[in-house]
């Protein structure tokens, strides 16, 4: 990519929010620019066809025979149309109104499993298990770059929750800023005096019935303000601000938790699009003990109109005490089956 | 409605946003709840029938004739199933992380046309401008109810934009609040120390090859950072914190520039879906002087992933100043015809 086309971050002088343009995405497969792309139709995430691919930062599972071929369970790789790039120069630009940081970062893809028809909520807790690995091991490895100050880590299920391609993937994404959402959190933390949010707001879910499954390490609840339909939180139970410091056994329970619900969501309303993300504490030299790192689950079932894309404020149409009944219930169905 | 299912705000204790749960919607046709509902089809907002709404609050055109009979060329309604009701008991209540509002305000539709199919951008300047004439009448009205404190008028055009029905309709939304995105705009105009950032940010588009269209009153531009591919905001020349001081030339040169944006954009994109929302300052007791009122397009050629909802950093793929390009010859070519 030539400097020119580098990726950059612009802020929104009105909002302070950021916009990456990412100018090189339009190209993708199944961009939805005015109509979608009908390309080379092999899948570039099946084994076999890693060559479509930008070579591999790392995979998991591969016996033996060397990188960038078959064989593997997990495979890690940049995205062939970055939102980041890590050969962006540094630099931020003020102009008047105009205030804009080089797109400096990563933007990486993990295709979860080689089947491309294997989607999360069929996969087996090992296979669930080591793509939560997986997104440790690289959460750990991108944290030592100087430029990294924040990793979101997301899964886009479905054309209509945002994903191009069909093949099982996630996306990993760091940012050379802290963004204002995690700015937000953690000034709202400090105003709070040290009481933790997400503790509270979990203990706050059982008494309001809205707790949808938990074990030993992981509690999954609808939050009281969600802003989906069947919106779920992940949260550990011990308080800790960093996920990449899972350790395995709160990795398994995380697993078995993701597990019942996707498959609940599945039951309940055949299989819908949705969105996956981890947040962490920022990964800059900063210290953040007042963070709680989760997971969340974002359904997509109802679509943004102008309302909540000009005010931010977000119209729910189904209650968070209904949709935790209602995924408690699918997940006990299926365990008496 | 009883009390129980009237609407409530609810804030997420995490971000500071507010969520409206409006559990009524779930019943309104089209709301895309697991599957498309198919029920009557005939279609509320035709002429003829009128009986299928609420009650209408006022229809502009009709020149005999009762209330609620055909012969009117706009209509305003209560929405059938609101977001938000002025029936509703006002209150506040903090209980731990659950802060709540009750939902006490107005969600109105303002039907644009008689014609099931005439939409925006087919319409004469005439049709336009008493559609942006029944706006500023309803903000006058509404701004003097003292629990409302904002008002967002937007229009969701297409299903992909958050339409459920077809017919060219508006929606009017009160808040009995300030929002967070309100309450940051007014902090950084505050923080600037009095000059006017849309001013410029205007000027800013003028040097950069932004600007789409003006005219004596008005301007309209795509933003240095646009979320949204070919996003686009309509300004008038004169500093204004107030839609509904709007004066009637203001409002025929916004009737022409919304015209031509709409037009150019359907010419490039096969008549995309989009999103059109207008922001004016609080209507509470304050006092704005550097809010700048405004009208915003938002197509919606892309969806938002995983990263947009969790991070809200939007990732767009066309670059403003290309945008702003494509949206001039387009409109060029169309004058030449």
């Amino acid at each position: 990519m030539r400097q020119d086309d580098m990726p950059e971050l612009r802020q929104n002088p009105l909002t302070g929010d950021w916009v990456v343009m990412a100018l090189q995405r339009s190209h993708r497969p199944g961009a939805d620019i005015s109509e979608d792309t009908e390309g080379d139709r092999r899948c570039p995430f099946c084994p076999g066809n890693e060559a479509m691919t930008t070579p591999e930062i790392w995979a998991l599972g591969r016996k033996s025979g060397k990188a960038n071929s078959p064989g593997w369970k997990v495979r890690l790789i940049p995205n062939l149309f970055p939102a980041l790039s890590p050969q962006a120069e540094e630099g931020e630009r003020i102009l008047g109104t105009r205030h804009s940081y080089a797109g400096k970062g990563h933007h990486e893809i993990l295709v979860q499993t080689p089947d491309h028809d294997r989607y999360l909520k069929d996969m087996s807790a090992g296979e669930t298990r080591l793509i939560l690995d997986s997104f440790v091991q690289r959460y750990r490895e991108l944290a030592k770059e100087p430029y990294v100050h924040e990793i979101t880590i997301i899964t886009n299920a479905g054309k209509r929750a945002g994903a191009s391609l069909e093949h099982p993937h996630s996306q990993i994404f760091t940012l050379p800023f802290i963004s204002p959402l995690m700015l937000e959190e953690l000034a709202i933390l400090e105003h709070r005096g040290g009481e933790c949010l997400l503790c509270a707001a979990a203990a706050e879910a059982a008494e309001d019935g809205r707790m949808v499954a938990e074990n030993e390490s992981c509690r999954a609840f609808v939050p009281y303000a969600s802003s989906y339909p069947y919106e779920t939180l992940f949260v550990p139970r011990q308080h800790e601000p960093y996920f990449e410091r899972c350790d395995d056994e709160t990795i398994d329970h995380l697993a078995e938790l993701l597990l019942t619900v996707l498959r609940a969501l599945a039951d309940i309303h055949d299989d819908p699009p949705y969105n996956l993300y981890i947040r962490s504490a920022p990964c800059d030299t900063g210290d953040y003990p007042l963070f709680h790192w989760r997971m969340g689950l974002i359904p997509r079932l109802t679509t943004l109109g102008g309302f909540e894309l000009s005010t931010d404020v977000i119209i729910n149409v189904v209650s968070s005490t209904q949709a935790a009944g209602e995924l408690r219930s699918a997940s006990a169905e299926r365990e008496e089956q």
